[in-house]
């Protein structure tokens, strides 16, 4: 029930069209639909051009393909996470203006205000080794779509400081920072350590034996000793993209 | 080596007092010194009136004194965290000024400028039960004393989610929200799907069995379907408490 | 042994055809197969309707065949879990009248009387997304094999929770609800604070990273501030199916 | 916001004392508090006489004592579970009319209809050894607090199979059977093997080593080949009685 | 109902002094009876000397008595495993002709034929380190008081292999090799690979870190490239002792 | 060294063709060719018709042909584990006379003198469910080829308990029983309480979710209320061949 | 900026080409360039032959081209580990001279100095298993490479001790040794108790059920009781050949 | 049996005064004692000074104390770990001349030619934090105790890195490092980058929740992508005492 629906019901039943027992027992369905309301600021974000999300693993290219066309009647833009080439090919077949990100497994419309510079560093996307640079991407392209510049730094673990030092004017002025790192993460406390500014861990999959999947790099990021430094899920970009976006739109 | 003895070098050079040789060999130790520049931000922290920070376990009361001492000779103000009780009463006989929050474990000085009012939303902390209300307490006060305003709310886990509900407009409100929780840790999901604010989820140790020591709450809130979830260490009120005090200065 | 050579030996004996030592020979031997007794209610389910279960995974396709075979002589019925559409297409050319939800993985025969209604409300499957919907199948599917009406509700993940909340009228009416929930499983906290009803909570695999297969899930619904929930295995749709079918059919 | 409030502001509007945008703004909060109306089985359950419950762990004695008076204000009945004696004597001398089951660890009031009877045996509560019998009172001083006649059978492990045996005709007299076990935690399948009956199995942290605190015991119930068998949480005695009492009075 | 029992009863039926269907709901009640039959083979270890169990963790000293003299009618002795000196000195109290292994925490009767000589090598207890004699010494006494002589050989850690090879001959002349270690836990393939007798190995929680409270040791032992190795639960040397028990009373 | 050697060397040295300085370093270094001696019960394994023994996963097929060769040039007999049927073809062409167990995955020699006989009850190998018939055929052929007799009972899960306790007399006959199982591995504390028989424990990767390959029934099993049971690594059917053979043999 | 480029800037500043504010800046930015002055023993390292490093794992064959292209043009060698056929096929079809051991999975470059002798004995690298040699073979391959002499041993697991201490001359000699072994890793104990030289310890994946991938063995290693043990991640050959080669030429 | 007993043996044979079977019997047991030559590093180590050691932890002050008065019989000096004040206190009253070091809780020798210099940089035991310095000290205890001179640097955590960096030269300087860290244990691969030496990395137990103890930090060390790096078992100060002693005496 939309604001209209309401009024239009408010409406009958001042005019005695309803009984007071009806609008009673209408509110209390509405009560539900109300909370529509209470989700106001999701529609602040769609009028911002924040797309709607799929998460593709784990549905059907018909599924997905459906719930894109469900979205695309509501809004200009999509954003699909953790789809595979085979996934797009089938979408782009099928729905028109549609927009590929290969590494960051990303779909998304044309239309969408992606933007491309990497100049600009409000937001900086920073990964430990080459490996990692896939769910950094995720990231990257999340906050692109969601309308954020992002400079993107690969391949400065800390087994090497150097070349994490040589960034360090970049870290300095960037308002968010998101760090992905696999093995043993240990670039998101190198940096918390060098910046006060807000370090959004993102521990990757990269590794094998002890690391158990990310695991290793997941706890070394939650035990982090510089402070200011959270976490999200082994190799969630996308989850670190949207919290870094919040952050920057924070206010 | 700060900038004023760099200079000395510097022109001790010029004027031939010592050898390019020297020179190398003075910057090369001074590449180091260097990064004292790197940190300037931390400067800028403590001109903000942000603490410097004593973690207490796992240290001796006497440890605690002396590191409390040094801080204090440069600053007004001291954060010590996780400070027992018995721990506050040995330094409080020996040092001035100090004051403490029983529930938080935080010892602080009187100088620091506290804000103690909780009408202020800016920021939400906000515990799923009363068992949770330690950790939350040590990431309000950490961010009272970095200077920022926060709203408590207690007691609203996911069982009774009405509860919840009634503070939906301070959710919205806030800037950022640090959820507290314990057992499931659904409350972060909750809130989290609630608001478009970055929202910090803090699991706690409380729940008893398969909740292996706030395991389940830490799974559960790194698996967070809401997007814009990020976590900390299992306790950690105090890395909460600063990750959203940057988020607020982050600018 | 049944009731009736038990009848048979004890008239023997009576007439004195058979010794006392044979007769407690007899009787200690029997002493197992009078637990066929015990199992009357095994009985008193398969006259309801109840099919002996097939769990196909780690089994041969011939195998599955063998066992099928053994059970249809002696019922009309059959539920065998877990089967891939290579295992009912296997099956199919060599017996006849079989039956295959794709979705569920569950083959059954034609003359099992599977209720398609998804009208009645005494039991509720719900799922938290769309990727949780073959589990949920399983234990509808399970459920409709075992003669009970189920309404099934999908994607309904607490990150909207007014999308939970519009079936609150539904999940009331219920007598029993499955909430089947991958990453966070933070769903059947929610419901469970909802309503007053016994839930069966079903972790899914469905998640990545720390969700580590489904133990995300397990362990939130295991550690539920919602009294009232129970959980099972993960994935285990079947399980939680026929644990709903036995609270229905409690009395 | 109740009913009568609600019918108030309804009036005024239909008497255009308030605007329709004052109504709107009014429904719009009042959504959250007509979730209240949601809960109304809550009030069902009250009236069944179904007591509040608190949790006692990590709660001191006063706020034990605060939440006790709270909802004595609005019953005659209480649930206060993982009480220790301490605890109860701290409240016994401030509250009158008290009562505790030192097993079970529950306080509860004199006036709590308390079913004491062990001789009706709609459930069965039954434990593997001695050792398990603490959680196996939780659960049945629950169940008999919610109203509930409860059977208790102890000591029957599998590894003297007759000791089960023995009690066949209570497995399959009863509506539902709580199995309490820890170590191996073999007794949930073979009492959900005999029966055809809900069980709901409560892993407890008896055992040593390999036992890790119940965990054995919690994987093998949720991994029982004896379909129909759900289980809670380690040593959740509360949460087994709880959903038993919902399962007796799902209707 | 034990044979007699039964005679008489068929006895009756024969007679007409009861009806076929009394006949028959005897036999159902006496179907779990007769499983009295089928543990014969534990009177044969009674008949042998073997005492019955009661493990006394988690059990109070008066459920300990209790037991211990319903034992003590049946039987001239008693095996309390896990039983603190404290537990002794209640029990030795009450019941007279008790007496106490310290190390092995065991109490049994001075009745108990237990052996106390070392000499004979028919089964070994050896453990890799002075910590580990307590669980070792559990699995000796166990052993003695089952009738058996055992030889212990103690602190052979394979950290200096010549303390290991030196009683290689006490190795090969035995029948069952039981090998208590912690930590790496080595001992077990290192006397497997030596011997070809079945080798019973027992983790011990000793150790720190890593060895998480002997997770380490079972590990290892369960991984033992010498076949002929099994295992029982961490620190369990009365499960080692029975085994052993077993295997030189199996014929 | 073997013993002919060391005869020709202490000759030598008596005859004063080698010094007591050379005769002593021989020595040394023959004292690891000694401990061949130690191992002597190798040698009698030998003699008894066991076969040395190739673990195939892992290996090349080429490999695996290698060390079948250098076995063959010194046995008639052959016991290859976890070989693949492309292995055994592999193999087969090359070397003469293989003979190959399809569900038990191993490859013997047809010299091997393999005891086909299910009849004699001295071991009986027993399974939960079919699926864990491939682990059980590993102990059972591995214990045939090592010239035991095993009865083979499958399928008697603990969930139709009837089904267990029909093949009673058969565990009572036994010296030895070798209980196969997945998921919550409860049969082994079953058939470990009914009879008085060393029983070995092999968990089985039978399951899914929470059974984390094997792990729940390997718990369980190491939990074993019932004491007695021994426990070998998941799907360990050689192992638990082995020890059960170690067993039978010793005396 | 390398050391040229300074001294030209220090000049440049003397002569007053650039101002003292500009040296500052320059020398600012140069503090982390001068960092690699730091690392001037990467330097030394490289100038003894010692080559950049890539890990091929995660990476595309253009990816891993790439870098070896950079390299290349530096340096004659190159180390590139875990680098399949397929990778090295695609290389040498575009680089000149490259090199692939093939059990190793490392390319090197025809032109590096690999010592191909195995008789020295300076370094031994020693294995439980024959599955155990692709990890040792990385780890023997990469020493070589290192220009060191490694002397490769193999098979000789504890389960056979005799072929362990056949080699006791060789691990003596040795200056450094290097254990490599799945399942219960028990053989890096051994060894370590055997010589007083630094052993490093690579658990392997090799196994199966618990040994958990190699858990197992690193648990095993990480609590060996033989002082003098370190450990690498599993299935680290390599990180174990650096580690040997710093130690070899630590002075 | 010693080279005398031998040489003795020999000539007896010689002599015809012992059989040549005789003379066979003896060298198969003395294969045995034969290893006692095999350790004769051993006694090397035990000549440079190396003390033999005792692990007070599980062990009785009595038990030290025999311990320690056997070792002493033979050696002047001494090395028990793990010793707690009042174990210290124990054997001061009772064994002359011992020493005592608080924070690494060892007890040795005053005779015992400890270094006490700090100043020599041969080796350097590095620490993150304060709470870290009981390990870091039982590590440059025990190597001064084996007669190395140890540089301690302290509190050098990597969220500041300025802290590390201030040390480059020492860390450049020594042969081998010691790096002991808690928490998320980065700092073993930022030192493992910065130098070409030899680290032994030692996870400590400091830090809460999420580090389960020292886990975290092991994982961190054993994925470190700085490699070079090996790890020992979580507080174990000791062991990494040892492995660089070896290291430093390696030649």
């Amino acid at each position: 029930m939309n604001q209209t629906d309401l009024t239009a019901v408010l409406r009958k039943y001042k005019n005695g069209d309803i009984s007071e027992n009806d609008m009673i027992n209408h509110l209390r369905s509405f009560s539900v639909e109300n909370l529509g309301f209470a989700h106001i600021d999701h529609n602040r974000i769609i009028r911002k051009g924040f797309p709607e999300v799929i998460y593709c693993e784990g549905k059907t290219d018909k599924q997905v393909k459906s719930i894109a066309e469900a979205i695309l009647k509501r809004s200009n833009t999509l954003l699909a996470t953790r789809a595979s080439k085979k996934t797009f090919e089938y979408l782009n077949k099928r729905i028109p203006g549609l927009r590929y990100f290969l590494e960051a497994r990303i779909i998304t419309t044309k239309k969408a205000v992606v933007s491309n510079s990497k100049a600009d560093g409000q937001a900086v996307v920073v990964t430990a080794g080459t490996s990692d640079i896939p769910v950094a991407e995720e990231a990257a392209v999340t906050m692109r779509v969601y309308g954020n510049k992002v400079t993107s730094i690969n391949d400065v673990g800390v087994a090497g400081l150097h070349r994490v030092l040589k960034y360090l004017e970049d870290f300095q002025k960037a308002r968010v920072i998101i760090v992905v790192a696999g093995m043993e993460g240990a670039l998101a406390s190198v940096i918390g350590g060098l910046v006060s500014k807000p370090v959004i861990a993102v521990p990757t999959s990269v590794g094998y034996g002890a690391s158990f999947g990310g695991v290793a790099a997941l706890l070394a990021m939650l035990n982090s000793c510089a402070s200011g430094v959270t976490v999200v899920n082994i190799d969630n970009g996308f989850g670190a993209g949207v919290a870094a976006s919040l952050i920057l739109q924070s206010d």
